[in-house]
């Protein structure tokens, strides 16, 4: 059965998610980081890091997980290297700070870290690298959360789904995005199988018992891409992200302290130190011109990290971002709430 | 039928090696460094970067493809930037130098990023991403080379099977060392099923045509690990490691132009300029303790990254390097070329 969706204005969205969050407590200034976050991942087709996220933060601050008024400390502890305490901020809020210092550092340096301690749900990581590579930069970033993935060789969840995005600046071409979890299958693809009425591929998830299964009523763990390097990744980017935020998730999570929290650690490399941003911008788009110019192997034409979000964000800026009925009316919920207005729209199935 | 092999003690190897690299025209500072690069990845196990590259090393400096004597060129352009023109050197050179300064540039800075430009057959990554280890920081290290993997989507080898590392200080534990392919399987590995005549498992490799095959005498192109997730790594790395060289090798080869050569970035991070280091080596431990003591899925004991070849590290120390018949003959071979005695040694079954 289709889904009924609705179209909603870009820009209606923004106004939306800034109105609800700023009478959530959130400062203007600060809202509308979060907001631009929101509304550039539903341009970009990365609908669960979206607007649906909404009425959850809401959530998240009514129950004190996060933090609307975060008093963020930024500590420089090094002329390449800073140190952002989030105070529970919202990620779209502390991971912005922080990679505007490290573009800020790395201008000088050639190269910058931030490590963000203790955030809460850091959202589409690709939002924080590509304002690294619409910089004229190189944004690598990676995130440490909460284990709900499995670890090779173990049973039940051991670490996180933990992502990896890497932005570079392009010339013609749209810029290179990869952002990529390091599990098999995202909890929310599981849930979409489900609601289908579906069988999963096999070897994508495990039970809550670490037995493998296709049925996704019972799967509750993926498992991690390629078995022990999926594992591996997400191990070093705890040990990363979290380690070098002297914040560490993983050992607490076994230890049975929980508690709904992240890490990142975000890097920003200015592509001027090393060669003319001209010529890196020309590496970039030809090297993106010879992969999508091979013969596909399919059906499909070769496409690379960013270009169907490029793609999408075109079409969504024009014609509106479609979200499904259910998600819309949760928004409109929320807004209404606040009282802050929502447009009256029906779908199409 | 089990191949025979011969138990090499590891300071044999290291004389060797350094002989005849010395004969070949490598400078006794640089046989060292390339030696000491051979014998610790046979230590720990990764054999296909030991002691059996060193009549191919001959071999690439007889074919001019490598330079034994290079003029590498070295230039701090930032605080925290390095580019290391490698002149054809060997890897374990270039790459050893390139990491001695990204280390020394990130004692001020917090951490430190060294492009490699031009270098031949970058051997073990983690060789240098522990240099950092060792020296208590983060090291990260990608290589970029010459395509040899499929990309998802496209027919025939589109990118390399590009190699990730990541390298962190422990306190008992050993170092947390990831060192990975983005690969499902490595070419190596292929050769060997072939040699058993066994099957390959599906989904992991295709002919030079691009159809799936599980028969390793087909096989000819390993896919990504991940598909689109491994693939997007690889061209990330390519983009970052010869990018920012200023060397492109992917767009390159799809224009015709080959050549044996890769590029390498590597980043070192002072743990110092985020926590004490004792600090991060004590979240370093307690994590790796809490993963290696999850419930094991099967019957192996759960491991961490690093582990393994540590371990074997501390056996081959002790009881010598095993090395099939073959490779000792190669190598035993190549000293007499050039005057190095070699020790007479029989092998076992």
């Amino acid at each position: 059965m289709p889904t009924a969706r609705i179209t909603v204005p870009a820009e209606e969205l923004r106004r939306i998610a800034r109105g609800v969050l700023e009478r959530s407590g959130v400062s203007a200034e600060h809202a509308a980081v979060v907001a631009d976050a929101f509304v550039w991942a539903n341009l970009r087709g990365i609908d669960s890091h979206g607007i649906s996220r909404l009425p959850r933060y809401v959530e998240l601050f009514e129950r004190g997980e996060a933090n609307a008024q975060p008093a963020i400390r930024i500590e420089r502890s090094r002329a390449a290297a800073v140190v952002v305490d989030a105070d529970r901020a919202p990620g779209p809020l502390a991971l912005t700070l922080a990679m505007r210092e490290a573009i800020e550092l790395a201008r000088e340096t050639g190269v910058a870290v931030a490590t963000v301690r203790g955030t809460v749900h850091t959202g589409a990581i690709g939002y924080y690298t590509t304002q690294a590579s619409q910089a004229g930069m190189a944004g690598i970033g990676i995130v440490a959360g909460v284990p709900n993935m499995a670890y090779a060789g173990a049973r039940g969840a051991a670490v996180a789904t933990s992502p990896l995005s890497v932005a570079l600046p392009a010339q013609t071409h749209p810029d290179f995005v990869l952002d990529m979890a390091t599990a098999t299958i995202a909890l929310g693809k599981i849930a979409q199988y489900r609601a289908r009425g579906e069988q999963l591929p096999e070897g994508v998830a495990v039970t809550a018992e670490g037995e493998p299964t296709t049925d996704p009523a019972e799967a509750k763990v993926p498992l991690p891409v390629g078995g022990a390097k999926g594992s591996g990744m997400s191990l070093a980017f705890e040990l990363l992200a979290s380690g070098l935020a002297n914040h560490p998730i993983v050992s607490q999570f076994h230890a049975g302290v929980t508690g709904h929290r992240q890490n990142a650690l975000l890097v920003a490399i200015d592509v001027t130190a090393f060669l003319p941003l001209q010529e890196f911008r020309r590496i970039v788009d030809e090297t993106l011109a010879a992969v999508t110019s091979l013969p596909a192997s399919g059906e499909q034409p070769v496409l690379t990290p960013g270009q169907r979000g490029a793609a999408t964000a075109v079409q969504r800026t024009l014609e509106g971002v479609p979200l499904p009925a259910k998600i819309w009316g949760e928004v409109a919920e929320v807004a209404e709430r606040f009282g802050v207005s929502a447009p009256q729209l029906s779908g199409a199935a």
